[in-house]
């Protein structure tokens, strides 16, 4: 059941924390996003709004929150939002709406006492939500599966639309946006197929741009998460760099992807609420001719209706020279499968989902040319290389190259809010003993 | 660098508590591995010694034990394992020196204190050691690939000899030895291959015998650790069944093994320290002839001296009518890769290995008949059922059937030690609603 449209949607409704109102700002009052910061050495949890940081114990010292907005808030308080992803849904959503009543722009008492609670985006360093329980990376573009395949003309295999696959990822790599990204060493064949084995740092560092969610606390052991009730396990979404090392993936990929995706995936600080999110849900896709019927256990009327979103993503590289290019624009729109059903997946073998899961959405490739969303697709493998004005050229990340990806959620009618930065810059391998 | 055999594994040390001297027990002096027990609704860490379980809270406050020892008896007195595995490792070893110094046959000062110490193991129930901080299951028998691949004869693949191959597990569904294991429900081709999908009770249930580590704390993120290194990692042992649904996994299999494996993995309740394996250390597998050497981050010349391990490993098979049959009898020594190579190969790419890690060697099956560790190699896909003595029969595992692992460390002039049973039963699938 998807959470609906209500009065902290209103477009109609402005902050008096200007910041908050500016045109495409990512963080007006509509967005209200989880995330934890350093400010002065002491981390702890806040919520964006325009340019600032809501600080949430300072705002519970203030003494304006009560009942289930409390709890929250609480559950908000500490250096990690996994105590927040495991209170009720109803808590959450009245903090939200409690936010959204102190901050409007029609909201005339207070405001000098609220404003100590306010920290300036520009002097905060963002962490990560938390350590991810666990972490598991799923493949749902036909788009990216096609053209990876290096067959693009033949359809998928049929567990790809059958199912949503996905592979067990790792969590202790899973990074903040901003956090270096260090090329990896590894093994791999040079040149490809040779049967040449080399271990050095990888030679084809690629980006992965996909789209993934927090989970709430889940099911016991044994237990599945039916269709229907999948939706309530969401918590919020976030932007996440399935950063590639292709050589060694390559090479390694008997079992799956292993090393050459476990040194690094980063994710944009800000945990946006499916509640935030309710109003640009669109319907999921749809099952074309020749493609399988939805199996029962995937299949639920209200996915089908607002399973999708409406969310506009971009990838910008930035080499070490400074020269800029946006090399991807795409929507999770794209893909085939709707979150719901990856968790009612994941779960219909009974595997626990754990409070602080995070999951992502594989790489959010779309039908168009400048929708191809890691840089395999985009270079045909190395074979096009992008230009960039200066007369340099890439065809896999270069040490110093930043990727920075971006989100915005639109719908008519409705402020558009966006996820903040997903960006990392890569560092030269280390040195191998 | 492999810890040297000491006083603490001296054959004829015997202890006062007689059923430690039996011949034949897994807990003899010689072993004293660590776990955690349920036992007057109280579950805290304790060390098996014989019949009994050495209480480590009781053993705290009786105060025989100091500095180092107690140290690490602390780390070990709670609920979960995971702060014994971040203590030095010298702490670990002086509780293990001064457990083997109280309770030795010729100890004479304290014995009917320390009486008050020993929990009788059939009066406690043996919980998993802790929740792991992830889990890795690694394929590095050849056997097993050769068998598994449906082409025996052809040699397995380039990166299955240049690396151990592996897979990122589920942690949130790794259980402890005597946890039913119920049957999950998926999708799957019936018949495979037909291209007719289906969601439902997995048709093929399959177990794999595998033996597995837990680690101490590792790495930071983007530093490697050496091959000599790796080692220290290793805190200690323990078996592993890693139950698969075959039907689900090989449909799925696009990236890797996920909710074919991901519904249940048993672990025996005890960690026996690397510590207590010291005298049944042998060299590494060496490589044949037309096999690729070793690379210099994988090669180490105190891991190729005393890399492998002499462990005897069984499976047996216990329908729910009460037919048994030993359907496997193998050895660690099959392994084509070291535990240190594992370790060292994983962390290659700077990904953090973290406390309380459990890697597992995928399936250990050897060259002989009855050294196939799984039902799909057992009965070569189905083809060749286990009879049993009451003419029932099986190719995989039918609900209510019981499957128990044991392993025994085995070496000339040096008393056996073993890891308690591995052993589950399965329970019918869950209806679908």
């Amino acid at each position: 059941m998807a959470i609906e449209v209500n009065a902290t949607h209103d477009p109609a409704r402005r902050s008096w924390v200007e910041s908050a109102n500016e045109p495409g700002t990512d963080f007006p009052i509509q967005n209200l996003p989880f995330g934890i910061f350093n400010a002065g050495g002491h981390v702890r949890g806040g919520v964006a709004l325009g340019a600032f940081i809501v600080d949430l114990p300072v705002l519970i010292d203030k003494g304006v929150l009560s009942d289930g907005a409390l709890n929250a808030a609480r559950a908000a308080c500490g250096p990690s939002l996994a105590p927040l992803l495991a209170v009720r849904a109803a808590d959450a959503g009245a903090l939200r709406e409690r936010l959204s009543h102190l901050f409007r722009a029609d909201a005339v008492a207070g405001r000098s006492e609220l404003s100590a609670a306010l920290v300036p985006m520009s002097e905060a360093e963002l962490r990560l939500p938390m350590k991810p329980a666990a972490f598991t990376d799923f493949c749902t573009s036909m788009h990216h599966i096609r053209r990876m395949s290096g067959t693009p003309d033949v359809p998928p295999r049929l567990a790809c639309m059958s199912l949503p696959v996905a592979y067990n990822g790792r969590a202790s790599s899973v990074v903040a946006s901003g956090a270096p990204v260090v090329r990896p060493n590894g093994q791999f064949e040079a040149p490809p197929g040779s049967g040449n084995v080399r271990f050095g740092p990888e030679p084809m560092l690629d980006f992965e741009l996909e789209f993934g969610a927090w989970l709430r606390g889940g099911n016991l052991l044994g237990e599945p998460i039916s269709i229907a009730r999948a939706q309530e396990q969401l918590f919020g979404c976030c932007l996440v760099n399935d950063w590639s090392a292709r050589g060694i993936q390559f090479f390694e990929m008997i079992l799956g992807p292993h090393l050459g995706k476990s040194f690094a995936t980063t994710v944009s600080p800000w945990i946006v609420t499916m509640e935030a999110l309710a109003p640009f849900r669109i319907p999921a896709p749809g099952r074309g001719e020749g493609e399988p019927a939805l199996l029962p256990h995937l299949s639920d009327p209200s996915d089908q209706a607002k399973g999708g979103m409406n969310i506009e993503l971009t990838a910008d590289l930035i080499t070490g020279r400074g020269a800029a290019q946006r090399i991807v624009r795409t929507n999770v729109n794209e893909l085939y499968w709707t979150l719901a059903q990856m968790v009612a997946h994941q779960a219909s073998n009974g595997a626990p989902l754990e409070a602080g899961d995070l999951i992502a959405t594989g790489t959010v490739s779309g039908r168009e040319e400048d929708a191809r969303a890691c840089l395999a697709e985009i270079t045909a493998r190395g074979t096009r290389p992008i230009n960039f004005p200066d007369n340099t050229s890439r065809v896999m990340l270069d040490d110093g190259d930043t990727l920075t990806l971006r989100g915005k959620a639109v719908a008519a009618g409705f402020v558009s809010i966006g996820f903040g930065e997903c960006t990392g810059t890569i560092e030269p391998a280390r040195r191998t003993a």
